[in-house]
């Protein structure tokens, strides 16, 4: 993994850095990494760690400031034979959003970041329909709508692809995007692409999911952010929530209620990943909450 | 329905009953059935309606006291042509509980008969293991072991039909009873047999639900009470929970915590039931809390 | 209470009313309303009810449609020496919303009201400062600043009283409005004003609250919207949430982590009292979710 | 902190210690610790740290294997001028629990006990009332009875006291225990007394909580786990949880549903204290979760 700019809104103060790393377990790796750290001068404000029993993977997050010899702690780094993953203090990380006719999910994360409180610069809002548009300007954020039909389908999502990696942007949010991303869009964005799904996964992938929860006769909706991957609704997960319905609720109310849990799921998910606290291993997630 | 008597510790007070009924939605029917219980001396305590838009299913829960002529009351509600019960204040139901090895569930209901909170007589326990006979004895519990292989399963099975006819049993309570009932099992308690499942439904149905939950790395376990039909893990729901899980929560850890879910969420829908709340409505249930 | 226009967003379908209602508890009075309803013609299409056991009160909310003789209804049931509300089907109930310099309310209920989830006409935005101007406007919404000084309080709020009152709100929201209101603007509006509290009531009333759950070292932060009445932080409750919270979490945490509590506790009161679903009885509320 | 014997339970495996410490925060001390655990041969399975910017204090859990030299482990760790506590594997840490009549705390508490769940040795039950008596001696546990009236306490209060001392307990927990301990318990026990309440403190401290939560109206009920001071419900909180309730809900539901939520909290702050998890920091406790 290459080093990438740290938002000094998630971690604030000067000269803070943050460093998310997996190796295979070995005895005094914390010790080695952690006075790595300290030798080239820098102070611990955080850590957490995870040693996994079941496949012997080792996942730090550390938090720190003070270091005064960067080429001198990734060396260290990148002698140890670990991935890992450097965010060092400076521009906040680029996110792009891509949504579709529903606004709850869009709506939430551009108010968030409006007011601060998503560490991340939001480079532009891109839909298949318009109705975001006004709400996207209104925030001050520009606004793109490629149309979609099964001809043209392929070649908007190239367009797509050139504007995001023109604006550099480290993450791609799917916040109720209708469309299915190709295998190619997804590599491209190296799996940094995280989608909301509007049930709790595993049940009620694919389409419908209301409706379907509806007819089980289900007492709980939920809504899932994940990685996307090749597979639908089958990558890795970051977050869930659920909430109780009850008889009285119609599929119209389920989705009135989902609406509140996807733009809740969906905005932590964002908001851990930008902030270095989610590794994943194999169809898994750590998440340093 | 055929009348049944009622529980006196879940309504308190004398000469208090319980309505539960069901019918084509048509104008005037709250009116009437109120109007009968009035005019036959009743005062209703509580009362809960549902009209599903879906299918036009009316259903309504009443609790009342002071009917003096319960012949006249049932004579009404017998020519009204709709579905209904009424559990006339008396004595309590009666309920057998079926587990196995593990004792979660099983010492959760039987502490709650032996204080007081189970609107239910216990009438005795059954196993296919001897593991939970020392609590069911100390709280004073009968309880019969009915080893089980794959020749003697329906033989046992069986016996066990014929010992709880004979206890004139109105519900069945598996309390992580491991193994599946035959469609005659079902059949004989008339749909009354409440299952707990250690998933969120439909997630996870079938076997070793915890273990498939940690493979596919969700961040939920969940808890399904439902009536059991002849499609394994496909009945009705009465009640669902969730609880959180991290990367820090291994199979072991998501068993014990979902111990924890399983007790309370079949508690809950055995109450549910027992104090005639609950309305099966096709593959979706109607739950007067 | 007199007959006000109903919205027929939240109740879809022509000629849908919703009746709310409570008095001294007494026999027959669920035949005389819903035999009242049917005898005018009408088909109840949901209906829930409270007899509190403690004072004695019963209460009722009806929902039905297709009543010809609104009139004749509306002189049974004024016959019956009940407390009652009918909002016949007609325009939206018409709402202010009160804020000062946070936003995280008033962009939610405002989000809301555009995509019609709110059933109300927003017919104004009323803040100390001007912070949520551009929001507001962006929506489509009007907004006026009042700026308050000691000295200038009273004057101000007379004049936003003078303006809700031209508007003919029925119900005044202060989402995070930041000045406490005169006894004379809580009667000027007839209790009818719903406030939103960043703890759970009755712990950390007044000000600063998530300072003071920091330094107490609660597990749990909390949000409570209730109406405002003469006694600070101390008027029927009509929701609450809780949210969990660690060592891990600054004050700074908590109020990020409480912004998406509040928005929705606030929410769901506002659209339970818009449904009509909420009932006063004393310090405490009747809410028929 | 003087080291004491380990639970091979919570921590599974031949040889797995664990370590909890605090000091104030300075640069290269996890460093120095994981330093010293692998050069005494240890592998480190599971760590979480925590550095609080308001007060400055740091505090690490660590969980290690295969240490060879505990002496001079020990021997690096007092010299570093930080308070810790080391817990090598051995037999369970004693606990004695304490009940007066209501009995879902102890029974869920044995119950855990029972089945290996709780990581301890039960020494005895102790209580004002012979009411979980039979429950106590169902599992096995020894049960003791010293009725308190107002003269007699503090002498009862003393012969608790030596019996508990005799039996070489580490914790003390009052599982709806209603008698108030004196000073001079607290002391005996150094601070490591946990409290279940039946509130969501600080709101309801003191006596019958669920009256007042049902009088003042709250929409929600809650339960906080406690160590034990000198002032009365103010002691450092460890867990907390809150459940909703509706007007439905008499204060005998509200008691109901909080002995479920009570017994959850309080078994799992046994299980965090017993699994070395909380460090008190003033009125405030880290919880390594």
């Amino acid at each position: 993994m290459a080093s990438i700019q740290l938002s000094g809104l998630a971690v604030p103060g000067i000269g803070v850095a943050r460093l998310l790393m997996s190796c295979d377990d070995r005895r005094g790796v914390i010790a080695a990494v952690t006075t790595a750290v300290a030798d080239t001068g820098g102070n611990v404000l955080d850590a957490d760690q995870h040693a996994d029993p079941e496949d012997g993977r080792f996942s730090m997050r550390l938090v720190f400031e003070g270091v005064k010899d960067r080429a001198k702690l990734e060396g260290i780094l990148s002698s140890m034979n670990i991935g890992y993953r450097v965010r060092w203090e400076g521009s906040l990380p680029r996110v792009a959003i891509l949504c579709s006719k529903q606004t709850h999910c869009v709506a939430d994360l551009l108010w968030r970041a409006s007011i601060g409180e998503l560490p991340a610069e939001v480079t532009r809002v891109v839909s298949n329909h318009s109705d975001a548009q006004g709400l996207a300007e209104s925030f001050g954020f520009g606004f793109d709508v490629f149309p979609v039909t099964a001809e043209t389908k392929l070649a908007q999502e190239g367009k797509i692809i050139e504007l995001l990696e023109e604006d550099g942007v480290e993450l791609v949010v799917l916040a109720r995007y209708m469309q299915v991303v190709s295998p190619e869009f997804i590599e491209r964005f190296g799996g940094r692409v995280i989608n909301i799904h509007h049930s709790f996964l595993p049940a009620f992938a694919g389409a419908r999911p209301y409706h379907r929860a509806f007819d089980r006769g289900v007492k709980l909706i939920g809504a899932t952010a994940h990685y996307v991957t090749q597979e639908l609704d089958e990558g890795p997960i970051i977050a869930q929530q659920t909430a109780h319905v009850s008889h009285r609720d119609s599929v119209e109310d389920m989705i009135r209620k989902g609406r509140d849990l996807e733009r809740v799921v969906l905005a932590s998910a964002v908001r851990m990943h930008l902030e270095d606290r989610v590794l994943v291993d194999g169809c898994r997630t750590v998440v340093f909450e």
